[in-house]
Order: C-alpha cells, then sequence, then structure tokens
C-alpha cells in the first residue's frame, strides 16, 4: 500500500533532478502547455481551483471531499489507527468493519485531521535575503528561522482574515531552490462513516501487496466537522462518475505524495544504498519477525499487534525494493552522468563561477553522515528506544524544556507552528497495549547494543544491571504515560511537572536527552548545514539548465499530474488495465489473506461478476498519494489511489514510464459494494447516487 | 563465532585470486622458504606430518588430539548439538555443562565423526584428460562423474592395503587449477568427555560474538573411540604448553577454514552483493525475530530455540559484515583492476590465445542465476521449506531413488563416498521438537509465496487452500519421520517404501521433487557449467602469473598459516593482545548473556586475576577453523582458535593486514579453569598436567 513513509530514513534529503519523466507538478506551477500537447485537453483555473480545494491532507494520507456535507473519501489503510481506537478485544473494527447509519453514530477519530490548501505564497526571495553571505552553519540555523518566522507571521495574519485561521506550512521545493508557504484550512474534528472488513479491503494481505491485477476495496468514508460540532460545509466536492474510466482515458491524480529522492546525489544515494536501507530492512525484518510470532500467542495478541504488522511489512516491501532499485548500478551509472554534465555546465558558465564543486561537497558530509548513522538513528530517532510510551515521554520532557524558549530557538518541531500537532498526538486517547511496548522496547534495546556494542556509554548507561527485556518490562510496568490524562498533567505542568516526575519513561527521557541533543546537533551542523548549502547550490545550476520544466521532489504537499489508464507489459506477458469481480471469487480461499468476508459470500450472486474492480493507470505516485482520488478532464471522481504496481517503488529515484503504474479501486466496484453489500443508501444518496 | 557457513549460498563458487596477503597454504604446498625468509624459522616434514595427523576435522569444526589415547580438543560452540542430543527439559546440558568423571561416563554424539587427513594425491591429470575438447556442459557433468570414480577406486583400494579403509574426497583447489584425493581415516564413534557452562564458553554472547578484548572459555573436549569400543589410540597428539604464547611470538593455525571467496569475480561478487546476502539477511532476521519470540513463551521453548537462534545470529553477523565489504566500492574497484590487468596478460601472450573473455561468460551466467535464484533457493536449497523433518524427507525421497542408479548417475550427495554422511544424518535419533519445526515451516512457506508470488505454481499448489500455519501443522503433526526408527524403515525400505508412505512430510517431498530436480538441473547447466568452465580458463591464467605463490580458497580441507600474536589499532585505539580474568569479573552482570557461572563465582577468590584468559593473532583465518589448535614452533599447543574480530568477516574476500585478526583462548585459562573451577584431575593427567 502507498502508505507514507516517516522521514526518520530521508530526513537528510537535498539536490539536484534527474530522471523526471512524469512529474508530480505543484498547482501554481501546472504545466498546463505541457498537457495541452502531449493530450490536446486543457484545465482552466476554476477547474484547477476546485479540484485543489476538494482535496485533503490527512495525518497520513490524501483524500477526497465527495459531498457537500463534508463527507470524506479516502482508503481503509489510512482509517485502519481510528478504527483500531474503537475497536476492542469483543469488537475488531478493522476486521468487521462499521457503518454508521445515523450521523450521531460516527465515530471521531482523535489523531486525525482534514487540512485543505486555501493558498500558496513564494517567499524564496525572503529566505535567500537572510541567509545572504552567512557561512553553512549558520545559513541553516538562519533558514530555518526564517521559515518559522514566516510561518508565524503568516498564521498570525490570517487570524485577522476574512477566511478565518489557516495553518501556515514553509515548504522546500526543489532542494532550497524555492521556499513557499502553504496555508491551509485544518478541520480538527474528522470522524468515521463507513469502513468495509479488512477481508475485502486489503484482499490478498501483504503477499498481494504492490501487485497488479488486484482486488482490493481500500475504501473508507469520514466526514469533517466544524468546530461547532456540525457537518462541515464543503460546496467543493468531487462527484462519482458511476461508470469509472475507461482504457486510455486521460485521467489525473490529486493528492500529496510523501517523498520521492530523484534529485538526491550520487553520494546520497549510496548512503541509503549501503547504510540507511540495510540497516532499517535488518532491523525491521526481525520486528516483524517478533511481531508474527507474538501474534500466535492467541486472539488478543492478534488483533493488536495487526495494525503495526501491516504498516511495517509494507515499509519492508518498499525499502527492499528500493534497495534493489539502488543496487541496480545502472541508476547509479546514469546519475554520475548527469552530474559530471552539471559540473560541466559550471565550468562552463562564467555566471556560476566560485560555485566550487557542491557534489564534492556532499560526498564529504555523507562520510560524515555515515559516522554518526548509528548513535543518531538509535538515540535521536528512536530506533533506540520503539516505544510509543518513550515517544510521548520524550515529547513530554522537549516540550518542558523548548516551549519556554523563543520560537524560533526551538527543536522544529516545538516551534508555535508545529506544537498543535504534538500535542494532538500526545493527548489523543489512542489504546496503548503493554505487551506490544516491551516487545518493540526489549528488541530495540537489544539491536542499540548490538550495533553501538556493548561498551558504548549509552549501553553501559541503560543495560549495566539490566537485561534488554528486564528494562523493558519495568519500565513499561512502571510508566502511567499510557493515561492519557496523565499526559495531559505533565504536558500542562511544563518543567516543574517533569522535573518531579517519578515515571520511569520520563526519568529514562530524561537520562538519554543530553546525549540525543548531543548526537542531533553535529548531525545538523556537520551533515545537514553542508548538505544544505550544497543542494542550494546544485539546485542554482539546475535551474540555469532545466527551470521549472521538471517538478520538484515530493515534500507531502499538494500535486497534481496526469497520465492515462493503462497495463503494462510484465516480460512476456501484457498485464491488463483492469480487473472485474468474478477473479475475487475464483481467487478466493478458507483462509486470511485470501478471505472473502462472509458480508460478500452471502451476495456473490447479486454481484455483477463483470463490474469493474480495480486499475491500473501510469500516473506518476508514491506514498502519501494514498487515498488520492482519480479524476477525469471534467473533474469528476473515476477511482480511489490505493497503490503503485511493485516497480512503482523504484519511482522514489525515478519514474520508469514502461512498468510504474498506479493502483486505483473502480468507482464501479465502489458504488456496486456500498448498494449491494452494505446497503449504504444514506451514504449513496448523500454522494448523489440514487 | 567461527561457525562454518553451509555451503548453500556459496554453492556457485569458482574464480581468480585478488589479494592474498596472509594466505590458508595446504600442506602438500606449504612455503618452508616464505617462512624461513619472513620469520628464520624453519619447520621439517616430520612436523607438518606431525601436526597434520594431530589435526582432526568434525563435521561442523577443527579439532585436534591432545592425549595419547584418542582425547580430542575443540570449541563448545562445536558440540553444542551433543550437547543437545543429551538435553531434556529438565536437564540442559548447554546450560548446565557437562564433565564424564569416568570413560564410561561418557556421552556418544551420534551426529559427530573426527576425520583425520592421512595422505593427498593431486589428480589434475586425470581430470583433464576425461574432459578435453568436451562443451561446457559436458565437461561439468564428465567433471563429476570423472571425480566420483576416483574417489570410490580410492576408498575400494585403501580397504585391501595395510592402513585400512579411509574416507577419499575430491578436493577442487584454485577453482578448477588443481584437483586432488584427500583420504582421512574416520573415527565413527566420538563421544563428548567435557564441556564448561555456555555461560562461560560464550561470555558476552551475541553482543560480544566477533568481538575482541574477549572473554569465553569457548572449549569442549571430545574423545575418538575405535570400532572395537575402546578409546582410540593416538601417538600423535599436541602437547599444551601451559604458559601459552607471548606477545609478538610466531604462531600457527592447523585446520580447515570453510570457504572464502578472495578468487572471485566481480560479477560474481556483485550477485553475491546484490541479491543472495541482503535476501538471505532479509530472511534470517526476520527468523531470528521469530525465535526469539518464541523463546519467550517459556522456559522449554527458551531451551529448544537457543542452539538454531545461536547459529543463526552467528551467521547474520557474518553475512551483515560480508554485506558491508562488498558495499565497499572500493573492493569491487580493485578487483575489476585485477581483473583487467588479467585481461591484458591473456592479450600479450600467444600461448594463451583462444581463452576468450572468460570473465564476460561469468558476467553471463550470473545473468541467469539472478533469474534462476528465486526458485532454486525456495524449492532447491531449502529456503522454502525450513524443517528437519521435510530435510528427512526429502534425504528419503532422494535417497530411494537415486541409490539404484549407476553410482556417476546420482545427485552428487548421493554418491556412495558421500552415503555414509546422509545416512549417518538421517539416523542419528537426535531431537525434533515440533514446537520449532512447526515455526521454520509456516515462516519458510510464507516467505516462498511472498518471495515468489502468491500465483506462481509451486505456490498454488500448496498454498491454495491452506495458510502457511495450518500446512505446516498438519504437515509436522502428521508427520513419523521424527522417530529414527520410522526414517530407518523407510530409508531401508527404498522406493518400494516411498512409494507406500502416508506420511505427509514424504508426500510433500514426493510432490516438489521433479519441480526442485527441474531448477536444479537448470542451474546446474546453465549457471554452474559456463562458470566452472570459465574460472577453469581464468585458473589457467592466474597460474601463469602466480604460480602457487597464492593460496587457494578455503574448502574445508586441511590448511596450515602462520601469523604472530598481535593486537590492532582500532581507529585511535591500541588494542592490546590479550585479556585476563579479572575484568571478566569487572563486566560480569546479573544477566545473560553476561551472567558468569555460579561454578566460577564459588572460586573467584583463588582464580589468579592476571591470568591470560582470550588473545588475538594475525592468523588468516575463517568459519571451519573454530576449534583449531593454535601451535608454537615446537609443535605445542598454546591455544584455542574459536572466533576472529569483526573485520575477520571481510577475510572471506581480501585478508586486510592491519585489521584482520583470530580470537583465541589461552592455555593458561584452560588449564586454570580445569583445576580450579571443574576440578577435573582426570583429564588434566591424561593430558600430561599433574
Amino acid at each position: 500500500m502507498r502508505r507514507v513513509l516517516l522521514p526518520a530514513l530521508l530526513a537528510l534529503l537535498a539536490a539536484p533532478p534527474v530522471f523526471s519523466d512524469a512529474g508530480m507538478w505543484t498547482f501554481h506551477d501546472f504545466p498546463r502547455e505541457l498537457l495541452k500537447r502531449e493530450h490536446g485537453v486543457d484545465i482552466d483555473s476554476a477547474w484547477l481551483d476546485r479540484v485543489r480545494t476538494s482535496t485533503i491532507r490527512l495525518s497520513n494520507c490524501t483524500a477526497s471531499f465527495i459531498s457537500p456535507e463534508g463527507l470524506i473519501l479516502t482508503n481503509h489503510h489510512c482509517s485502519e489507527a481510528c478504527l483500531d481506537e474503537h475497536s476492542t478485544s469483543e469488537q475488531n473494527l478493522v476486521r468487521a468493519g462499521f457503518l454508521a447509519r445515523a450521523r450521531d453514530k460516527e465515530l471521531k477519530c482523535t489523531a486525525q485531521v482534514a487540512d485543505v490548501l486555501m493558498g500558496t505564497e513564494n517567499v524564496t526571495a525572503k529566505v535567500s535575503a537572510a541567509i545572504h553571505g552567512l557561512d553553512d552553519k549558520a545559513a541553516n540555523d538562519t533558514r530555518k528561522k526564517t521559515l518559522a518566522q514566516l510561518e508565524q507571521a503568516c498564521e498570525d495574519a490570517s487570524k485577522q482574515a476574512a477566511g478565518g485561521a489557516l495553518k501556515c506550512e514553509a515548504v522546500d521545493l526543489y532542494q532550497g531552490g524555492q521556499y513557499w508557504l502553504y496555508k491551509y484550512h485544518r478541520y480538527d474534528d474528522v470522524r468515521l462513516v463507513f469502513a468495509p472488513e479488512r477481508g475485502i479491503a486489503a484482499f490478498g494481505g501483504d503477499p498481494d501487496n504492490f501487485q497488479f491485477p488486484r482486488w482490493c476495496l481500500d475504501m473508507s468514508v469520514l466526514r469533517a466537522y466544524g468546530p461547532d460540532g456540525k457537518p462541515a460545509t464543503t460546496p467543493n466536492f468531487l462527484a462519482l462518475r458511476a461508470a469509472g474510466p475507461q482504457a486510455g482515458e486521460l485521467v489525473f491524480v490529486s493528492g500529496h505524495p510523501g517523498s520521492t529522492q530523484r534529485l538526491l546525489t550520487v553520494a546520497q544515494l549510496q548512503m541509503l544504498r549501503d547504510v540507511d536501507l540495510p540497516r532499517w530492512l535488518l532491523r525491521a525484518a526481525e520486528l516483524r519477525g517478533r511481531y508474527i510470532q507474538f501474534g500466535k500467542t492467541g486472539a488478543e495478541a492478534n488483533r493488536i499487534v495487526e495494525d503495526p504488522l501491516n504498516g511495517l511489512e509494507n515499509s519492508i516491501k518498499v525499502r527492499r525494493n528500493q534497495l534493489d532499485a539502488l543496487l541496480d548500478d545502472r541508476l547509479l551509472q546514469r546519475k554520475s552522468a548527469e552530474e559530471a554534465s552539471l559540473r560541466a555546465k559550471i565550468a562552463a558558465d562564467p555566471a556560476l563561477a566560485g560555485i566550487g564543486d557542491p557534489w564534492a561537497d556532499i560526498t564529504r558530509a555523507e562520510v560524515r553522515a555515515r559516522e554518526l548513522s548509528l548513535p543518531y538513528s538509535f538515540l535521536e530517532q528512536g530506533a533506540g528506544f520503539n516505544s510509543r510510551l518513550f515517544a510521548y515521554a520524550r515529547a513530554l520532557v522537549r516540550g518542558a524544556a523548548e516551549r519556554p524558549k523563543t520560537n524560533t530557538d526551538r527543536l522544529t518541531e516545538y516551534r508555535e507552528t508545529a506544537l498543535p500537532r504534538v500535542q494532538r498526538r500526545l493527548l489523543a486517547p489512542v489504546p496503548v497495549y503493554p505487551q506490544l511496548e516491551k516487545l518493540t522496547l526489549s528488541f530495540s534495546l537489544e539491536r542499540m547494543r548490538e550495533w553501538l556494542g556493548p561498551d558504548a556509554p549509552i549501553v553501559r548507561q541503560l543495560l549495566s544491571k539490566d537485561s534488554p527485556d528486564t528494562l523493558a518490562t519495568r519500565l513499561v510496568d512502571g510508566s502511567h504515560l499510557g493515561d492519557a490524562a496523565v499526559r495531559k498533567q505533565l504536558w500542562e505542568g511544563g518543567q516543574a511537572a517533569i522535573d518531579a516526575s517519578h515515571d520511569p519513561m520520563i526519568e529514562l527521557a530524561r537520562e538519554v536527552d543530553a546525549q540525543a541533543r548531543a548526537v542531533r546537533k553535529q548531525q545538523e551542523d556537520e551533515v545537514e548545514a553542508p548538505i544544505e548549502a550544497a543542494a542550494q547550490k546544485i539546485a542554482r545550476v539546475r535551474f540555469k539548465v532545466y527551470g521549472t520544466t521538471v517538478a520538484p521532489d515530493a515534500t507531502f504537499t499538494l500535486r497534481l499530474n496526469f497520465g492515462t489508464v493503462q497495463g503494462w507489459r510484465e516480460g512476456s506477458q501484457e498485464v491488463e488495465p483492469f480487473t472485474h469481480t468474478a477473479r475475487l471469487f475464483e481467487r478466493a480461499k478458507g483462509e486470511e489473506p485470501f478471505r472473502i468476508p462472509d458480508s460478500w459470500l452471502a451476495v456473490k450472486d447479486q454481484l455483477d461478476p463483470q463490474t469493474r474492480f480495480d486499475l491500473s493507470t501510469n500516473n506518476d505516485i508514491v506514498g502519501g498519494n494514498s487515498g488520492s482520488p482519480l479524476i477525469d478532464t471534467k473533474g469528476r471522481l473515476v477511482g480511489l489511489i490505493f497503490d503503485g504496481n511493485i516497480h512503482s517503488i523504484a519511482g522514489d529515484y525515478w519514474f520508469d514510464p514502461q512498468l510504474n503504474r498506479a493502483v486505483a479501486v473502480d468507482t464501479q466496484i465502489i458504488l456496486e459494494a456500498l448498494h449491494k453489500v452494505y446497503k449504504a443508501n444514506e451514504l449513496l444518496a448523500e454522494m448523489g447516487e440514487k
């Protein structure tokens, strides 16, 4: 599934484009001429505005409005956390599905928000002016501060404006080539309306993940509510086109691709290939084994491990294929050639004199990154403390220390514009499972001991008497941070409350904080800063050569791209772009993950075997695009993006037009399932379907 | 630990040397002149003969005779299977240790043998004559058949000779540059005499594995018995030098290094880097997680999983560091340069005309290897059927089919000379744990479905109705192959017994056999054969350039190498070559794997804190050298090799004289522990220690 990958691995991105064949275009630089030239179709700014304001950024996915009363369509896997939140050992909503038969039965998703992009502002000139003449480290600091100030000023200004308060976020496009402010209207209150059973939403499970042909109804329906507790009024929404799209038809994807690395340098890609990806994969594979074996110890264990296991398996598949893409030496050879050609441009262009060799600068920074990699990932990025309780503890400890500081002096994630998200996550009353906490914490402590070595200071400090198991057990059993009320007290109590706390997880977070901050500082000053500086130089060169005729790397901000409904050729075999209901039933088996839910078996005879189920297109998408609407030229919703094929994973590094395909749910099966399987008549009526 | 790695991954080795700085020399081509030149020491053939016949090849390790009555010294980790065999849920000998207070209390190790190399014979000319003029595929077949015939003839001849029956094994040195017959005296009856607790044998566990400084008493004592059931008479043995070696002293390691890949081509190393190692590591890491989590479900689970988990963690550490070595582009660049220089020799030397470009031939074969890799590893190499019961079933099914064939027409492992080992493994009454079988089998079936895909024929065939769990449970619960008597019946009953069997594991092995054999045939004909042919051509070139001034790659056959006792420089830090008892106790903690056994704590005050414990040398060793004697110039045992430092793992590809170090137990602590901790006075007396 196209889950967005968390930025841990991807934190250090910077540098120039290479093979941008397709393109995740911004709305403000959408290439209308290119579209006209290639497809003979023009879209106007009204079309763009309506699609933009119909598209939603969830905390982890994309979605779209499908009714004027705030009804939201997204993937099932984007709502799993909410389904989990309302599940109990008796009632597993992930497996059983859910349908609110009335609005007052809709379930609050406490950790979810819905953001709609209302406006954008180019602030490149302001940032450039602020850092002019500074050295790398000072420039890096000043850039961050300037962006924080711009965000804050934007939010303050919006409070006075007619449209109401907006969330303002700084966006870095083209690796520092452009800076923007993106301004969102945020819906804080999002509720669950409908989700099918996971058995049909993720039919085929991990084995079928990133595969096509596919038969998944990977959908869920949410609703945005206003601050008055009433359904939001959303005049801009996408009507469904019941018949779905045709083969070869031009279609658009509007959404929030999470991140791509198409502009990274060879040295950066080698760091991913040699260090980040193999190490991450080794740890993740072991954790997968632990999860699976834990899940076999009982029905409740199986339930609570299901969601983290699904997420992990998805990420493993993604990163495994990313590693394969990087191990193909042809990719690095092409990149090297492109770098050589850009270097030649520098040498030949007097206007670029004095720019030096920014690729060599990045190579040097990556040498340092390799040295810092282990302590940075284990101490600061959480690889050594894989625990929700620890994450709470760190947020509380750091929040107390950071909030009293001047806004621009804080760690990025505790600046005013970012605080609401920290607070929301911290205070959401999501369940914490002690058994699972012990598993992940013990695992990560054990691996920290393995990778840093038994004689590393942090390992001696924590594990001189205790084994990882003993320590994890003591910490988890002794902590009260699983209780949202306790967290709220500590959050509101500030530094005094933190100082007074004897919660063992708070104590641990306090104990490791100085070391973690120290290695983060090294990373920022000695890796991030020189890479940022070099990447900006490369961006200058690239702009001179390409302008904005290539799209910027994905940054989990709103993009629009176009493509057509099509299959591909896999070896000697032609893959058709549509699947149909008939084959779903042929492929079904008695057991997970190929078991069809009873609700479907009960109405099997009423379902049209020729209904289109899933489909593939050559739109250029990546993780974060999950839940994106697939839109026709008239702005109607014809499908729901939920995945890519296996070749789409290499899309992180380049778009292969022969093989890379997006995968969507066809509106045909969405409507048929709502009608015949779930009999969701109110829902259909609201969507304008009789 | 220097466990020998099973050949699954290493099956396809072939090709030319590169940086042989050290050298695992054969006894028949030992460079006495080089030794004299570098160290001013000469060793004569009497020395070589005595050391050779004092050195033992166990089924998994090296060992040496240390008394005239068949007493054998090896590592603890080499005897874990035997300790396991005699353990029960009440009495865990791996953890508790063992000392036979009388000879009739010594415990039979049913799966162990002790081979002593009695003679060698160069048969290169015979093999060359047999394959002269044949194409690659025919040459590959004929070579195997010729070697099988030579082995058989050698064994037949030995039965008539004075020394008694010998085991004859064909050995390929220099990737087909030389073929030899190695002739062993085999002791079939090997018994356990002594083993310390695992807590001290493997103090520091996986975290300390491949680390130095170290404090492990990784020793065990076995005894060889004759066919008459009496202790073997072994006039050639190594006396212990109680004081151990001095820093800087010249020392020898005699042993059986398992395999190195120093002569592989770039294409072969890339195959390891891109395909074999990452895939193996991903699966192994997950299995590790499953083992660990399974071990937490109870004391008995913890016991039965301990040995496989230790072995797996060791292999993971090895292969992870191998991958790191291959990801260092400098290694491949050096290899590429060496290949270019050898290519130039071909071009310049009329005697080598017509040899073509064997490196390109290997590159082509590796393309095919990549295509075959998944089905070959899952179907034939056991990655899809990770189960001891399945291994039994396959050996029974194939044994029945192969044994009636002409010897040379059989699959290699069922030829006459190899059959005793198959039979021994099959009939040894080692315990089979159903829970563990289900775990490993379900895991491997699940990964087979993931990697081959749900629509692969074998996956459809096996998992169309069942989940991996269900199938594994049914197979394991239904099979009676855990009973050695049942296996014996089926083995002796031949094809008729196999045909009549309804054992579900036998049925499974029958069901997949045709597909597995088919992919093996493709692998042999389309990968192995062209690589063998090309490697022989490269070997010819190498011989012209280097002669035998470089040692052949390791092949788990007897080698001798020399070095000195020394530490190394790790970054800015000097690592001393000796550790002492004092620091062991300082480093001890209450919990595994840093918990010192009670037997040691009880006598702590009697132990001399200055006793040397472990030591490091720059001898060139790899897995398979575990248990090797460390020998001084007078032929006395001064230490017991059990590991290498972390840099020694890259020794698979090249020897780095700055960093690569072997790690041994010092005789000082061996004797002190036997005296003061274990009070093994009879044993000490037999070793000539009062």
